[in-house]
């Protein structure tokens, strides 16, 4: 079905617009939004859902989607944040989410597009040194940008290097903020090939291996013991200010693949056996300005795992199911949060 | 179905957490799924929902419902904020969304809870000698928490006293921040009874009339001609610097009620015309965190009418569909944003 379109915009000019735009016309709720969903269908519009370091680029990507568009503005962290439920109530039948790989299957049909960064030649002539300072092998880890130089590391380097695929992450070598699983290899030492402390910060505590950070674009090499340690110190800061808790929210998140119910059950029976105060919470967002006005005095986040690296943004402790464990003495040692299977 | 429950919790006991909290348990996804709603029906947990004044009671909240809840933590400001979609995919059945009342008609059993205000008894004196000062009679309007005093003015002051019903807002009298048709009464003058500047300076603008703030816990008396200025002065900077923007995000809400489509497409087709770079947009939180990540001129806010009013939080001007009329010509005079008709 084709229908007349205006040079830019695509809304068909048979669209029944009131000429009072003020007042409704007398179109009834259910006509109204049947025209609306067809007339959506009709010019084949498009989700697009970028990352907050893409958003800068929309008026490239316009030009490169070359179709009609709409551009998600709620934020988007990672592939838990596919807002399925939005492209639905607008009846559009794709998304175009950007810089992430899937780790559950959507409903609908997502393209998926992850850029391959460029990277330095450099980066290999950096690897062989690690390669020739250690017996045994190295582990390679990377984040969605960088698989293919990963893929290419392995090639090259072949048995002295360690790819691994992980649970939720679907590339080599690959992990994500909530899944190191691709960085317990058996390898003494990991290089993480990649931007930012974020990752390779994770993959440290989880795995308890020495981590080297390598930005391929710039060759820039961070060893991460010092950061991790401040991740660490904060960490415990916040388990132990949760000691000494009385009054706890437990927050379920309602995005798909945050929804990590399991832990919130245990996390709520744990605090009922320590006579504390529960008090449960669902949420999709979670911010200071939202979950402070509780004004309880720790939260517990059974959520994306990541949260609670925005604690300096948070009056009150926020902690992870891992950490309620420790805090009350159910659990020894730190380990990371991460999530094992996708409940929802 | 009764199923044994812990005191507190609800949790009947029988549903299976693996043993290894860390790690998932053998448990297929739709299985789990169907487990966790039955679980949740079960025990009869229900969504109950705060706007920010009212999330520092949940202590007494918890005890004034006796049963098992689940508090909202994403953000709440009016009965545009039924979280119908969380309720359905936890399974539960009813959601008690507290301080405001409905102006669509949910999908779901949604108890309303509007605790009206006690007053004081000084609030009819000061109103009956405003209604001596007036040779007409005089308007009254309110919002949810005042309900019944209003209704008790027209009972005591009877045909001196104007009581309207709004398009959107239900109660007689009652304004919205996005429906102010209760106030278009014929009094030259209007009453507002209930606390804060949001409702009166939107009558005062909606209306050109009188307003007269008045609360009725404290009797404190505002004029609020001073602050509807100031609202218009920012307002009109807004329009000017939008004026001389070139590139425009559209932003479409995406929460029902705010869904506001023919704005939409008539400020895309506006834009369009007038030669400017136009970027639709679909959201359902609109923060400047968010939004000013894409990087344009100005945006075009076709979701709640107020969100303007947070312009100091945004870097960027933020307009309204009827401002982008005024910028570019299409309309003369000022008119307050409102939703005429529910759309979705």
């Amino acid at each position: 079905m084709e229908l007349q379109r205006s040079k830019w915009s695509g809304w068909p000019s048979s669209f029944p617009l009131p000429s009072s735009l003020g007042e409704a016309g007398g179109i009834s709720r259910n006509r109204l939004i049947s025209e609306i969903t067809l007339t959506w269908r009709c010019v084949k519009l498009k989700l697009v859902e970028l990352p907050m370091g893409l958003r800068r680029y929309v008026k490239d990507i316009s030009r490169e989607l070359g179709e009609e568009i709409i551009f998600l503005g709620d934020p988007v962290y990672g592939s838990c944040h596919l807002y399925e439920e939005i492209a639905d109530f607008l009846g559009l039948e794709e998304i175009i989410h950007y810089s992430h790989t899937p780790f559950y299957t959507p409903n609908k049909r997502v393209v998926f597009k992850v850029n391959q960064l460029s990277y330095s030649e450099d980066v290999f002539s950096i690897i062989e040194e690690e390669i020739r300072s250690e017996s045994g092998k190295v582990g390679v880890i990377t984040n969605a940008q960088f698989l293919k130089l990963a893929y290419e590391v392995k090639k090259r380097f072949k048995d002295r290097v360690e790819l691994k695929r992980g649970r939720l992450a679907r590339g080599l070598g690959q992990v994500l903020g909530c899944d190191f699983s691709a960085a317990r290899v058996e390898s003494r030492k990991l290089i993480f090939l990649g931007d930012g402390l974020f990752h390779p910060i994770g993959a440290r505590i989880s795995t308890g291996k020495e981590v080297l950070s390598l930005n391929p674009v710039t060759c820039e090499q961070i060893n991460v013991e010092k950061e991790a340690e401040r991740f660490l110190k904060m960490r415990f800061h916040s388990i132990f200010r949760a000691k000494r808790s009385n009054s706890f929210g437990v927050i379920l998140g309602a995005m798909r693949g945050q929804f990590r119910m399991r832990d919130f059950q245990m996390s709520v029976r744990l605090l009922q056996e320590e006579g504390k105060e529960v008090f449960r919470i669902v949420s999709k967002v979670i911010s200071p300005e939202i979950i402070e006005e509780f004004g309880l005095d720790c939260y517990v986040i059974c959520a994306c795992p990541r949260i609670v690296d925005e604690q300096p943004r948070f009056k009150k402790p926020l902690i992870t199911p891992r950490e309620l464990e420790i805090a009350f003495g159910r659990r020894d040692e730190y380990v990371m949060d991460e999530i094992s299977e996708v409940e929802w």
